[in-house]
């Protein structure tokens, strides 16, 4: 989302009119990110203000993803967070139990916390210091905030691992498979039908290689285009900007094996 | 200090007149601490509530050392903080540049930060994406606060060394010979006339034989008798507590190469 749909609070020039005209021509949608801190009631609000109309099963986000995975796979544990308040507004609405104080946690689950604090970080050692396992929503190291890059979840994490000297049993963020299969799972359909469109090679493009999407990559966000033509990831597509998916559209309807060319549009 | 004088906000029983009695004797003291968020002037009123009468020149702190480094190395240089507002007046007390603003810094110098935001990471992030050097007062993983064990400095460096992918320059605490200089200078006295007394095998008893001092182990902090028993470090005195000095100093007075009696004191 953030460098693809929008930058900051704004969204990218014509990524309101693209998603609709996407919509018109029947395309399912769904909205991903690696953001762990907000809920996806939040982030749909959040996309409306921009103008951009979004049902909350559209969106999947690694605070909705970690709440599945915990009430799927550990559904007796205990769960103390590192992170905002969004994120427990998701483990709540999945029924995930939040333990009542650090000691009493069997996992500490790590976001970014826009709103930390020295006793936010002195808590969470004190839950992995008592035994609790760390899983983290994604491990990014920054990201672009409203006045410039800003430190992320990996600065979260670092406080942690370094004091207690435990590592990370399991980060979900892109390119995670899980964040694949939630984003098939909301759309209903096969990889090889999807496209995945985001402003990062590690994160997206990796995923959508891996998971077997088609990929196009835009430049409004982390990466430049001597950076994706120098990767080894290839993406699919590199184009300016999510706009220019209507151009790349037509192309993508009648692809064939590597017929397309990966610049779809003029600088 | 903490561990060997007090435990937390309460002097180890017998300390203030373990410490009187050792000024009767005419022994120069000085308090050596890796406590970078406090200034001396506040450590000298934690102490003086605590019934201990101690002079501002005989507190060492890697706060004040700190200071003096970088006046004395680094004159010109700006210097950012990620730490508690003791070390700022430190280093004002000191004459060093504190920059205007993050992307200003030569230098970020971390301490431990128990007012710590969200916004003092991301600064501190900013100050080192934009050419800062990092220079950490200590290195310590934690220590026993007031309820409990709690995050130390390792956690601030932690975040911003995972984050900018840059490591620490310089770190000045204890065991390191900046601090033992920094005591010896302050005691006007070689090493072989010194006894460090502390309670942390890997910080004190490791500066002690480093520096050549004598070396006085106390189990009222971070290290049990096994542990000292166990270590190569072998203290040259394993104490109860600083009470004890009183038992000690017959001895030491009259020492004689490895004559004298590890264990000072019955149990």
């Amino acid at each position: 989302l953030d460098g693809t749909v929008y930058k900051g609070s704004n969204a990218v020039a014509g990524a309101a009119d693209t998603i609709d005209w996407l919509r018109g021509r029947g395309k399912r949608l769904v909205f991903l990110s690696n953001r762990g801190n907000i809920s996806r009631e939040r982030c749909q609000a959040n996309l409306a203000g921009m103008g951009i109309e979004v049902e909350r099963e559209e969106i999947v986000l690694t605070s909705s993803v970690a709440a599945a995975y915990l009430k799927r796979h550990h559904e007796a544990a205990a769960v103390w967070t590192l992170g905002d308040e969004g994120l427990r507004d998701e483990l709540r609405l999945a029924g995930v139990s939040l333990a009542a104080f650090p000691e009493a946690a069997d996992w500490l689950l790590i976001t970014l916390c826009e709103t930390l604090t020295y006793t936010d970080l002195n808590d969470a050692f004190r839950a992995v210091r008592n035994g609790a396992k760390i899983m983290a929503t994604n491990a990014d190291r920054m990201f672009p905030g409203q006045d410039g890059l800003s430190i992320d979840v990996a600065g979260m994490i670092g406080a942690i691992t370094a004091t207690t000297g435990q590592t990370v049993e399991l980060t979900l963020g892109k390119p995670s498979a899980l964040m694949a299969n939630a984003a098939l799972d909301a759309l209903g359909l096969p990889p090889e039908r999807c496209l995945i469109v985001g402003d990062s090679l590690e994160s997206d493009i990796r995923l959508g290689k891996r998971s077997g999407m088609m990929t196009a990559l835009v430049l409004t966000g982390s990466a430049t285009r001597e950076e994706a033509e120098a990767s080894r990831l290839e993406p699919d597509w590199i184009c300016g900007s999510i706009a220019d998916l209507r151009q790349l559209m037509p192309t993508t309807a009648n692809r064939e094996g590597d017929q397309h060319d990966r610049t779809c549009i003029p600088d």
